[in-house]
């Protein structure tokens, strides 16, 4: 089974770390197939570089030379998912949605923590887009730098997690976090260390998933909105 | 791995079937155990029947003689699947719930078709219970006799689902349907012959989810809703 | 008119006090005839107790010697009501339902406080499935002891019970507070001389309110959700 | 105990029914004051005559000579009842949220039947303004003529509402009837004889619950949002 | 194109205010003809005042001496628009109701300030009225004194309103900030200069809308909800 | 007044037919500047082609020549409005957004009608994602072939919109209907003579409110999710 894991955005570091955490929960059969969006924006941190993203996603991903057996869309946010649905008969899935849909049988209520102050609105409209909203009781932020900055260190990113997570907690009732963009993927572990709160990281979620719809047969319905797009040539 | 296949009815011959459908999809290390609620009744047709099965279901599953990895509830409905949840720290699955969680990044809204008129009221409760209520367009009901009458033919059953599925899609424009009932589950591939619309089978979903989140190591939250009951001795 | 009042749970003690709270507002005509699940746990304090309640519950009440004019279900929670409806067709009231009934005329938004912060999740849920989201602002808790530790100092609970229908207040908006638990109805007088909220005690709801079921000849509906379970023979 | 019986709008035959349909249900110690509100329109049959009712309504109850123990207002409407529990410090309740109130524990969803398909928008906006409409499933329509007009035969009256009754259940799901309005509150029993659903009558609703506030000694929050007006000198 | 400004208290100083609001956005070709609600309450503090209001501005509406082509009602509240949607067949907008048009393009979730803390319940109905609840994320409040009370310095208004704003911004995430009464409109250029939050000024909103509703030929749809009340003669 | 009006599809015919409706509205001092996305498709008709008319609209809408006052984006669908929103700080309308927000005070519910039914899916998300499902009751299709096929006559367009209009009243009560498409927008004033629902064009919506937007100095809000892409050099 190969399972074609595409980052949204163009940093190939961004991809290497998503192959790894895919890896490290996929099954022996699964292939993870790597894929850089290389036409496509550094990073998904505005609705600007979401439809860069996504334009770019759809032109790359209707040339790809092997059919996978399922696609992951390795960012946190709507970048042309429906579009990739729409193009391809094959399962799609996106890294958020499948976050959303493994929180709920797991929690009461699910926060989400994204990359930037600014994403908070952007991630709460990615939140209804998919259909979540009824179960999302708040999205809050840590501050990650630009992706060309300096780093912060671990330690710190982690710390601001945990401190969002407490808060999500606390103020609003959330018994489970969502780690809200790929940047924050890799601080899962540590995150959880840290906290009581169960967290859900969505790389993993959405290769397993993957798998799992590949295993049952199952793919977008392609009967209403997601129909090949009228003189499309499916790939 | 071992995935506990747990039937909240005391029918063990749907158990058997479900069973089969489980190893159908289940991977390679995946081992499934199937358990019958002995306890329980017949079938959960009620919601007086619903409760009897979740308490012998409390019950039954507390004095496991063997800790699994994972329990899948293989009934479509509630019957105390919050309880087991609080009353374990291993990942508890409904095959409900994970067949919306699936359900939803596969289409536009979807339709349930349960067993009898009388469950469309009960259904709607366990849709919106489980949070689902935002893409679950309509639930409509084939009539299966009593479990214990005669069967009518598969092909019958099938003609039957089918016409409900059309009717979803065009009178509400479902694009996918769930089977809602484990009495259900063994039409699926059949009526996947006669619809075009996606057909999502939830014992096949519930497995391999919950495959998926022993492999990336998550389960219920246990800060909250999920809290063990208070004096309850963890099995 | 009899009406049973039947607490969920099996401490008997818990049955005399709502019994009393009923008397003191049931009107001449009618006899509060008290009943204690005795095959219940000793409270409702979790899922797995609910259940374990309403199983109980049903049976208990499907062997009842004599049948009253009424039912009222006297516990702040779930435990099988809609089983209970199905079983009878006489009218059943649950007295969570009853208050939220009976404060949506008299406020803008109400608060629950239940009896501990892990019912809250709890609560939240009984409000959606009873249909009263939309007026309820908060679920708050106090922390009462468990049902046999030392009981804390009546002035103590009361200024719990305040401090947090003030917080209800203050922070959501809330200008009325239900008591969401049987253990907490008998604060309700020396709560209302603390706040100038409205306080709504359930016991009382609910006896008046099925009173008045019985004088309008209204019970639960039979043509759909509840409607006798198959099989059911009507006691 | 005396319970104000107003009717919103200026026809005393109505009055009358209204007062004849509370007589039938009301408690021996209730003592029924039938009340017409003189200033205002025949009949409120828009919104135009929701406005006109509802300032003469706040006029007249503002001039009461005595006090009572309750008032109901006996219109399925609004025509300023939120306006009327600012005014007044003693329980008031309009039928047709006491009806909703009643219904909900009684149904899976509710339906409405209104006097005119002119007054299906209105009465959609009264169940949302009450807070009832995640219950109510469906607004339907008889028609009867103007007030004026020439009567049409209760037989033909009762067979359209049980013709809507019908409809509501097999096209919505409704199992519950509610009558909406107070001309049609007459045919209750009737309709009854001729329906499964259960019918409510709201005039009965009413004035049961408003017995059961004054026994319980509960009255809308004067903290909020029915707080007394600026200025406004309670009669 | 003549624009008649209704303010529906009869405070003719607040109507004049808003006639200069209106005429400074006004296209060179729109005269704005200022009316003034003369049987109205002073100011609509209450939902009493609001029934007087609308009552006194049906009955002032419906004798106009010569048919402008639209009228713009010039109070943040409900006080019978719709009943006077239904006397006319010329454009009638609320000045509420164009705020909130007008804001959704703008923003991702907005606020209202209103006068007083008494008005945040009914503000919030009137949010819910008019459809906009889905994207108001919170209602505040200033105190004004009585309108016939000393009136605070215009600094003070403006600083009270820039904290208000302040707090919906940091609190509940809005990003845009409605001034929810006439009395709060002249404060809108001042506040501008306090905050960032884009800032919506009603009387500006609505008088540029109805304009636009002329320009096009729209007006209230006549087929359903605002149909003619039955018997009504159109002035 | 500048106005550009921004065909998000590459078709200048349809451009061409827009411009001409923006004008016979749009007041005397007010330029209409007609655009093409020469770089997007040639029809919005999928995600798949929304995603790359997105693309092509901002990087388009980055390079102009001049700054307008105004944008209107001319298509009815999503395509990015939020990314130029983001990186232009004058005021950016999309004409669905305009025309739902006219809509609004206009009607109880509308219904839109849109190009082909593989366009409701996408049209109900857009509704949801522009935050107006409250109040459209139903998303209706006709099926105007592809744009480079042979075009139907008027009359054949103008008989199916006026035959799903009907439909969208009798059976979802709606009444006002939105055309929801910008090849449908000729036909508005022929479908006016066929029906008595209120017809919506959104081309003249949005200008007209763009000029308003304009004549009172409001735009979108840059505090929160409209704030520039990071990086991004406004033009």
């Amino acid at each position: 089974m190969r399972i074609l894991l595409a980052n949204p955005n163009a940093t190939a570091a961004i991809t290497d770390t998503c192959a790894a955490l895919a890896r490290a929960v996929a099954s022996r059969g699964a292939d993870i197939v790597p894929w850089t969006n290389a036409g496509g924006p550094a990073v998904v941190d505005s609705f600007y570089n979401d439809y860069l993203a996504g334009a770019a996603l759809c032109r790359g991903l209707s040339a790809l030379d092997a059919r996978p057996d399922a696609i992951v869309l390795a960012g946190f946010g709507n970048y042309g998912t429906a579009a990739v649905k729409e193009m391809l008969d094959l399962p799609v899935l996106n890294m958020a949605e499948a976050a959303m849909a493994c929180a709920v049988p797991l929690c009461h209520r699910f926060a989400i923590v994204t990359t930037s102050p600014r994403m908070i609105a952007y991630t709460e409209d990615v939140v209804q887009t998919f259909g979540f909203a009824a179960r999302c009781v708040t999205v809050r932020a840590v501050s990650l730098p630009p992706i060309d900055g300096p780093a912060p260190s671990d330690d710190e990113v982690v710390q601001r997690l945990a401190a969002e997570t407490e808060r999500a907690h606390a103020s609003a009732g959330a018994d489970l976090v969502i780690l809200g963009g790929s940047r924050l993927s890799p601080y899962a572990a540590a995150l959880r260390r840290r906290t009581s709160l169960t967290v859900v990281e969505p790389v993993a979620c959405s290769v397993t998933l993957a798998e799992a719809f590949v295993r049952t047969g199952l793919a977008q319905s392609k009967v209403g909105k997601f129909a090949p797009p009228p003189g499309f040539a499916s790939p």
